[in-house]
C-alpha cells in the first residue's frame, strides 16, 4: 500500500470532476433490496436503469454497488438519487479522507474499511454510503462480503433492523466496517508482541525494519479512524431529527468503538516508538559487550606480545648489560612467571571494573 | 496480560451480539441484598429466576454477579430488569474501554478494577454497573472481595449509606474501585525509584527490559484510568437531575482522585522515558571509556612492540651501517630508555586529554 | 527557499507601509473579465486606470494581477476598489501568514501557491484574494497558469459557475490552489518511500541530509497549508449572509483537502522522523557488526602472535629449562596443533555468542 | 521526596476515612486570631475546645493549625465549624491533588508549599484553607513561618487587608505560598544554568545523574502548581458573588504568577531534555575522538611491525632468493626509510580525511 | 541572559510591593507629549510633579518613562494617575509574564522588547502600557528609539493616528514592538541556515555547543511571544466598546504577526531538534567509518604479522618437521605469495562487503 493513495482532479478542473487515471479494474455489480417489516424483495447483478425509484412511504430501499469501474455507473446512480455531483466525485475520487457529512437531504458518509493484505501489511478499500430514512446507497471500492452478512440479517427477518427506516440499516454498515478494525488490531497487538520478543532478545536489521513498517501501517490506520471519530461525534450531537433513536444507539456504540480503537492505536504507537528506543540501547549494549571482549583480550596480550618481542630482540649477549635474562638459567621460566603475574593483575583490575561479571 | 484484550463479535453480526470464545472459566456467583434506612435482608448463591423485583419505593436493592461464565446469566438478569441488549453484550465482551453512561432510565458503567499478577505486572479485570434510584446491579469479571467490604458498611448500619439511594451506593462502589489504583501507583512507584538506582549505577540489558515493560504497564494504565476521567465529568455535568448532593460529591472525590491517578501516570511515563534516554547515554560513557583503555594500552604497546621488533630483525650485522644498536655496549639499556621515555610522553599527553582522570 | 521569506516594514512604521526591498522582478499582468450568465467581457493588459467599476447588478468582475512588481499598481488598484491599506500591504509585503479574513464590505484571502522548484524542494508563491458578491481581485505574485484554466471555465459557459456571484468563483480559485497541493504531497510520498527504501538498505550522510530537508520542506508546507484550516473554518460558520449555498458546499468539499493534506502531512513529518531514528540504529548496528569482525580478529590472532613471538625470543637454549619445545622434535607441529585448538575453541565461542551467525 | 506520596484509605473505606500510617510526627499547633479593622485578638497554643466560634457579623477570625498529628485535632475542628468529613479527610490524608473547590458554603483549597531540602532537592507540605466571608481556617503540614509574615501584616494594621473580609486573607495566604514558588524556581535556573555549563565542557555519569534529577524535580515541581492554575481559573470565573474585587485582583494576580511558573517549568523540562541529547552527542563525538587516536596509532604502526617481523624471519639465507634484503649494505637505512615513506604517507592521508586537525 | 529573569517580592509580603534588588542603574527620563488633531505640545526631561493632568475631552496625553531606576518615579506616577498598586508593582519587578489585562478604567499590557546582545544572543527589555481612551503611559526597562519614530508620525501630523484616541496609539507602540520581532527571527532563520551547512558537512561540540543555545534563545523567545497572542485574542473579543475601529484593525494585523512569529518559532524549535538528530547520527556514522578502517587494516595486517611471527620461531629446524619452509629455495616468494593471497581475499570481502566503496 502505498504511503499516499489519492485520485485527486488538476488543478482548476470543475469540483466534482473525475479524476484521470481513477478507474478501477474492478466492474460494478449492483444489486437492490427493498423491504418493509412485513415484505422482502432483492435483485442482483441490475442495470442502473432498471434500479427502482424512491418509495418513501412503506419501504426501505437498498441500493448496493460493488467495484467502481470507471465511474460512470455511479455517476448515473447519482443522477438516478439526484445526489450532489460533488459527492458523487468522492464516490469515486478513492483516497478521501474518511469523514461522515450531514446534508440536508440525506447523510453522506466515507470510511476505510481495513484488512491485512497477503504479506500482513494493512490495506483499505474506500466505502461509501447515502443514506436517508428511506434508501441507503453503499458503493464499495472492491467486492465485498460484508454485505452479504447484514442482507442475511435482513432476511431472517430480525425484528428491529426489519422495523425500523433505512438510517438504522446505515448504522449496521457502519458498525460493520468498524467492527471489521478490532481482528485487524488484533494482528497489529500480536505483531507487536512479536517484536517485543525479539527486541529484548536479539536485535538486528530485519526486526528494525518491521519495527518501522508496523509504526507505519499504526499511522495508516489511525489516519482512516481518527476522522470517523469527529465524523460520528458531529452526527450524533447535530442530527437529533435524522436519527432514531435505535440508530443513535447504534452510532453511540460503533463511536464507543472508534474511541477504543483510536487508544489501542495511540498505545501501540508509542509502544513501537519505545520498541526502537530499545532496540538502539541494545545495540549499544552489545557494541559495548564487544568492545569489552576486544579491551581484555588486547590489554593482556599486547604488553606480553611486546615483552615476547623483547626477549626475540638480536643485542649482542656477549655484551652483559644487554639481555642478561636470556642467558638466565630459569629464564624462560622468568618469562612465563612475569606473564602470568601480569595477567592475573590485569584480570583482578578488570573484575573490580565489573567488565568480567557478564561478558 | 496480552497488550490488546478485547472479546469482539464478528463483522456484521447484529450489535449485542455475544463474542465467539468470550466464555469465561468462572461461573457466575449470584447474591443480592435488599435495604433501606431500617431493615436489610440478603441472599447469597441464588439463581437468576429468585432474584426480587425492583421495589422503587421503599428499599434499594443490589444484586451482586461474580464471575461471566457463558454470559447467559448477564442476559437472563439483563431481561429481568428490562436493560438494553447492546448494554448487557459490553458486559459480557470484556475489553470494553472504560465508560459511563447516562441513559434515561439508568446509568451504565464500565470500569477496569486493576491489580497486580503475581509476576508484578498490571491486570485488569472488568467491572460493570447499571444503576437507577433504586437499584444496582454489579457484574465482576472474577471474584472480588471489594463488594464485601461496601456490604459490611451497609450491614453496620451506617447511617449516610442506609439512608441515601441506589446511586450514592454506586457511587461508593466506584470509589472503592479507584481506591484500587492507588495501590499499583505505589507499586510503580517503587518499581520506577529501584529502576532509577540500577540504570543510574549499571546498565544492562535486564533493566532495559523492566523499564519498556514498566512503560507498557503505566500505558495500559493509564488507557485503564483516561477514558474514566471524561465520563466522571459528563456524568457530574449533565445529571443534575439524577444523582443526589452526597452522591455528587462522592463522584467529585472519585473524579480528583482519578485526576491525580492521571498526573501521576503521566509524569511516571516521562521519567521512565527519560530512564531510557540516561540509560543510553551511560552505554554510550562506558563504551567510551572501554575504548580509552583500549586505546591507551594500544597506543603506549604498539610503538614498543615495533621497536621490539626491530630490534629482531636479522639484518646482517657485519655490515656497519646495519643495526649497530645491537652491538653497543649499552643497547639494552638504552632500549629499555626509549621505551620508558615514550611512555612518560604518552601518558602525560593522556593526561592532558583528561583520559586518565578517571579510568 | 530560505527557512524564513518574509517581507517586513521597519518598526514604527505606519500599518500598511510598504516594506523596504519588496520590490518583485516581475512586472504587474492587469486583466479584467466580466460576466452575467449570458454575456462575458474580457481585455488583458490593461493600465490600472482602465479597469472598469464594480457594477454591483448584473455582471461579475473579476481583475487578475500576475506579478508585484514595486507594489504600486496593488496601491493603485486598491484605491480603485476602495480596499484598506492595511489589506493592500499584506498583498504586496510577501511571506503572510496565510488567512481567510472576513470583513463587513468583502473577504480577503492571502494562501500560498505551492510547487517544486527544479531541484524538486518545496517553493511557494503568495496569492491575495478580495472578494464580495459581485468583484473578485486576484493578485499572483508571480505568473500562474492557475487563472487560465478557470477563465477557460467561464468562457465555455459552465452553467454553475457563470449564474453564481463572484463568491463561487473566487472558491474555484480558492480549491484550484489546495488542489496543487496534492501533486506536491504525491512528490513527498514518492520521495519518502524512496528514501525509506534507501534507509532500510544502506545509510549514508547523503540519505541523512535528504531525509532532513524532506522534513524541512515537509514543516514548511505545513505552515503554509495549516493556517487555511482555521481561516476556512471560520469562513464557514461566521459568514452565512455572505456565502451562496454552492460556494459554501464548495468551502466544505476545500476545507477537506486542506484537512487531509494535514493529516497527510503530520503522517509523513512523524515517518521522517522515525526514519532518522532507524538510520541511528542502523549505523549502531553496522558499527557493531564492523566491531565484531575486528574483535573475532584480534581475538584470535593476537594470543597466536603472542605464542610466535615467544618461540622467537633468544633465550640460551643451551639451558634445559628454556625454550625445551624449540628443540623438540615435533615441535613445529604441535605449535600449529596449539594455534588449531585455540582458534577453534574461539569459534566454537564467538558461534555460541551469536556473532558468527550473521557477520 | 519519593517520586509518589499520598495517603490513602484502604478499598472501600467510607469516604473520608483516615488513611492508615498517616499520622505525622509533628503535633499539631493551634492558635487563632481574630480582626476588625479596629480590633485584634489573637492566642497562641489553644486547644480544640477554646476555640472561638465564626461571628459571622463583625469580627474575621483565622484560625491556625501547623502539624497534622494522628489528624484527630483537624477532625475536631471540622465538627466545631461544621466542614464535610471529605474534605477534613483531604486535610489529613496528604498528597492530594492542589485543588480549589468552591462549595456553597465555604471554599476548600489544597495547594503544596514547595521548598528545597537540605540536598538542594525539591520538597513539599501540604497546605489546606477554608474560607468563607468571615473566617479562615489554615491547616500546615509542618510547622511554617509564612503565617508569622501575614499576621505581621495584620498586626502592623495594614488598611486594605484589616478592613476587608476573610477571603481577602485567604488570598494573601495563596498568593504568599505561589510567592514562595519563584526562590525554587531560580534555584532550578541556576542548577540549570550550571549543569549546561558542565555539560558543554565535559560529559559524565555524576552530571547525567543530576540532569535526571532535576529533570523529575521539575516534573514533580509542575505537578504541583498545574492543577492549581486550573483550581484558580474556575475560583475566578465562578464565584463572582464570594469574593470581593480586592481579592479578585489578588487571585489575578496569583493566576498570573503560577502562568509564568508553568512556562518556566515548560521551558526548563524541555532544556533539560535538551541537554541530555547534548550529552548523548558529546559522548559519540568523544567516543569518536578516542576511536581516531587509536585507528592513527594502529594504522601506523601495525605495517611497520608487520614489516620488521617479516626482517626477523629465519628464512635460510643462504638462498639467495630469501630475504636478500638483510645482506645488503644499507639494508637497516633501506628499512627506516620504508617506515618513513609508509608514516608520511599515512599522515597525509588523515590530514586529508580531516582526522589530524582536531585530536 | 540568564534562564531566569525575575524580580519577586518575598513571601508574605503586601501585593504590590517592590521587590529587593529590582533597582535599574538606568535613570529614568520622563517626557510628555498631549496632542489633538489639531495642537501637539510636548516637553522632555520633566520630573513627576510637573506632569500635566489628564483632560479626558480635548487632548491624547502620553507619557513615556525610559529607564526605572529604584521605582519611585513609577510609583509616584502610578499615584498621579490613580493606577493600581498592583500593577505598578508589575512595572517595576520585571520579568513578569506578558499580558494584556483589560480592567475597568483602562487597559494594562506587559510586553517584552525583543532584541539581540552584543554576541548574537536573545536579549529583551520589558514594557509597559497602561491605557485608556485619554491618555497611554509607556514604561521601558531601558532606553529606547522606538517612542521616537511613534513621536515622529505624531509631529508630521499623520490623519488617522491624531484623529484617534489614546487607544489607538497604544495599537501603534503595540505593533511597533512586535514588528521589532521580526528582525531577530530573520537573525535565527540565517543562524538556522549557517547551523544547518555546518552540521550538515561536518560535526563537532563548537556546532553542538551553538545549536543549544539557539534552542534556549528560540525557547526564552517563544515564551516572550506565546501569552501575547492569548493576550491580544482576548483583547480582541471582549474589549468592543473601548477600542475603535481602528485601533480593532490594528491589533487583528497584530495578532496576525505574532501568530506568524509562533509560526515560524515553532518550525525552527523543530528544524533545531532535527538538526541534533542529525549531528549524533553524523557522529555515528563517523565512528562507524573510522572504525572499518581500523578494522580493515587490523584484519589485513594482524594475520601478517602471525605468519611473520611463525617464521621468526627459532624452532630447531635440524629435524626435519620443524618450519621446513625456512630452507625452501622459495620460501620467501612463498611467504609473499601467502600474504598476497591472504589480502586480495580480504580486499574482494570487503568490497563485498561494502566497507571500500566509501572510506
Amino acid at each position: 500500500m502505498p504511503l499516499f493513495r489519492r485520485a485527486f482532479t488538476p488543478q482548476g478542473a470543475p469540483p466534482g470532476a473525475l479524476a484521470p487515471g481513477s478507474i478501477s479494474a474492478i466492474q460494478p455489480q449492483i444489486s437492490w433490496l427493498s423491504y418493509s417489516s412485513t415484505q422482502l424483495v432483492e435483485q442482483e447483478k441490475v442495470e442502473v436503469k432498471d434500479l427502482p425509484h424512491r418509495d418513501t412511504q412503506s419501504h426501505v430501499l437498498w441500493v448496493d454497488v460493488q467495484g467502481l469501474g470507471n465511474g460512470t455507473h455511479a455517476q448515473q446512480i447519482g443522477e438516478h438519487f439526484q445526489l450532489p455531483k460533488m459527492a458523487i466525485s468522492d464516490v469515486i475520487n478513492i483516497g478521501q479522507r474518511p469523514k461522515v457529512d450531514d446534508y440536508d437531504e440525506h447523510c453522506f458518509a466515507v470510511l476505510r474499511s481495513v484488512h491485512l493484505d497477503p504479506e500482513g501489511r494493512l490495506a483499505w478499500d474506500q466505502v461509501s454510503l447515502f443514506f436517508a430514512h428511506d434508501y441507503l446507497l453503499t458503493f464499495w471500492e472492491k467486492e465485498s462480503t460484508l454485505q452479504a452478512t447484514i442482507r442475511e440479517r435482513l432476511r431472517s427477518g430480525r425484528k428491529l433492523i426489519r422495523e425500523s427506516q433505512a438510517d438504522y440499516l446505515a448504522c449496521a454498515v457502519l458498525d460493520a466496517i468498524v467492527d471489521g478494525y478490532f481482528p485487524v488490531l488484533e494482528h497489529f497487538s500480536d505483531l507487536l508482541e512479536e517484536l517485543e520478543d525479539q527486541v529484548l532478545q536479539k536485535a538486528d536489521d530485519e526486526i528494525l525494519r518491521q519495527l518501522y513498517l508496523t509504526k507505519r501501517d499504526l499511522a495508516a490506520f489511525r489516519r482512516a479512524v481518527w476522522p470517523l471519530r469527529e465524523g460520528l461525534t458531529h452526527l450524533l450531537r447535530d442530527s437529533d431529527n435524522r436519527l432514531s433513536d435505535a440508530s443513535k444507539l447504534g452510532i453511540r456504540d460503533t463511536l464507543d468503538h472508534t474511541m477504543q480503537i483510536l487508544d489501542v492505536l495511540e498505545s501501540f504507537r508509542e509502544l513501537s516508538a519505545s520498541l526502537v528506543d530499545v532496540h538502539l540501547s541494545m545495540i549499544g549494549q552489545r557494541t559495548n559487550d564487544v568492545m569489552k571482549v576486544l579491551t581484555i583480550v588486547s590489554t593482556v596480550f599486547i604488553p606480553l606480545s611486546f615483552l615476547a618481542g623483547v626477549y626475540g630482540m638480536n643485542f649482542d649477549t656477549s655484551m652483559e648489560s644487554n639481555l642478561p635474562e636470556l642467558s638466565w638459567r630459569f629464564g624462560y621460566v622468568y618469562f612465563w612467571g612475569i606473564c602470568l603475574t601480569l595477567t592475573l593483575i590485569l584480570v583482578f583490575l578488570f573484575r573490580r571494573l565489573g567488565w568480567l561479571g557478564r561478558k
